[in-house]
């Protein structure tokens, strides 16, 4: 109940309704731990937007260095999961990205992706330009959702 | 237009929307080759669902002996996909399902899968239960959408 | 026996080890059908190379128009694969790759892949040029390997 | 050179030869990023078959609870990548995993993935058994090799 009041008062985060896939599913039966990290860029699709309007690999300006992922409970198929993602940090040249992933109210893994703003032509990072950095803001954790860090 | 009032008079198919993701992608630029069966067995959930209800592996019975995809178009990440899933054809012991994948309106990719039902406890195929064909026959292509199988 | 006369003679083959991935099984405990499209792309890197021989996307020239699968044999976590790819037509402007794989010398599925030679910038079909017509040709099947097309 | 030499004096790695597929290179033309928890996991399965000897899913052991990776170097099509893979850490319940990926002797991303020994018919963690323990040991890394856990 309480969870559900919390969501509502957060829209600064992507939701993306993900239905798992057969071919996610390993012969544990569960969905593979490699399927994680796929649902996370899935999710961060709306992040990339705002960094290439177009999402033309041209002039695509995400490149990752780092992954952290806690997986937490099993995720089945069956029943859709939720993906939750938001900007937790913005810096001159990188950015991090909360996610989640929820399967019937349940966290099943959560992690932080940290990108830097990449000129690909140049091959060299660049200063995140301040109209990209307003938007992302827009999709910050704000003092009331610190507990999403956690 | 046509095309419009078609989908509307066709409840037996199953529709998935899928948006493409940016691993999905490969470095020609578009969505690759091998993604589109994936697309296929994630259309063909609720057909998995007719044949065990509770999708538990333990009773799965659905085994594929033959796929055959014609691809048509090439499909681009940023705009959503439609996957249409439905019944062509019902035999003793197998099933076959036709599906296709449309971005924007167009026909990108079509398909037709065969399925055995199959005893894995035994390791052999069986007859369709009555229950499952007549379940499978109310998302069976009639005379009106012939068209569909060409 | 036989079996292994007849690989040892048929050096047009390409052949390529493949050690199965957990991540590529699924709940039913063997290795999921959306995988093998995956092997068999992975079974023509070498052909792609005769069409592109610096492997670069820019100057990609294959662009695939069908496949048809044939699923003989489960295959399981735990034991090598073998994929085996080989021409089996040449027209004017496209090619069929006939490919199979094998685990512990069992054919678990065979299929044929059909390519036309395509020019991305121009967005059209071309005619395949002598040299590369000539280097896929001696990957082809000849009268004594007939048997793989059935 | 130095390189070299301290590849030969570690025969307590696992290692992994990975051929990049098509299927695995996204828009932007080299590997995609969420393929490097796939490769790694692939690396991983001789120390899965020290907790599962035969492999069997039934009899799994392994719970996956995080993974760091730290993506250093883009990976791109046509040359051949090595996976390295070995013990970094052996708790009483639980250890952890350290891997990397090298194309062309450069280390492109690395990484730790922490495993808990898991019963997943009574869904606890359990204490990794002594000859379990003994056996994975035997591909930990000592003082010489501190500096992999850089």
């Amino acid at each position: 109940m309480l969870k559900i009041l919390i969501l509502e008062i957060t829209p600064f985060m992507f939701e993306t309704i993900i239905t798992p896939r057969v071919n996610e599913t390993d012969g544990a039966g569960h969905i593979n731990n490699t399927v994680v990290p796929i649902w996370f860029e899935a999710g961060r699709l709306e992040i990339f937007r705002i960094l290439t309007p177009d999402l033309s690999f041209a002039s695509w300006k995400a490149a990752l260095v780092n992954i952290n992922i806690d997986y937490v409970k099993q995720i089945y198929l069956g029943k859709d999961c939720l993906i939750q993602t938001w900007i937790d940090r913005i810096g001159t040249k990188s950015f991090a990205v909360g996610e989640r992933v929820l399967q019937q109210g349940d966290i099943c893994a959560k992690g932080v992706a940290t990108y830097v703003y990449y000129n690909y032509n140049k091959a060299e990072s660049e200063e995140i330009p301040l109209s990209v950095r307003n938007e992302l803001k827009k999709h910050m954790t704000g003092e009331e959702n610190r507990n999403l860090r956690e």
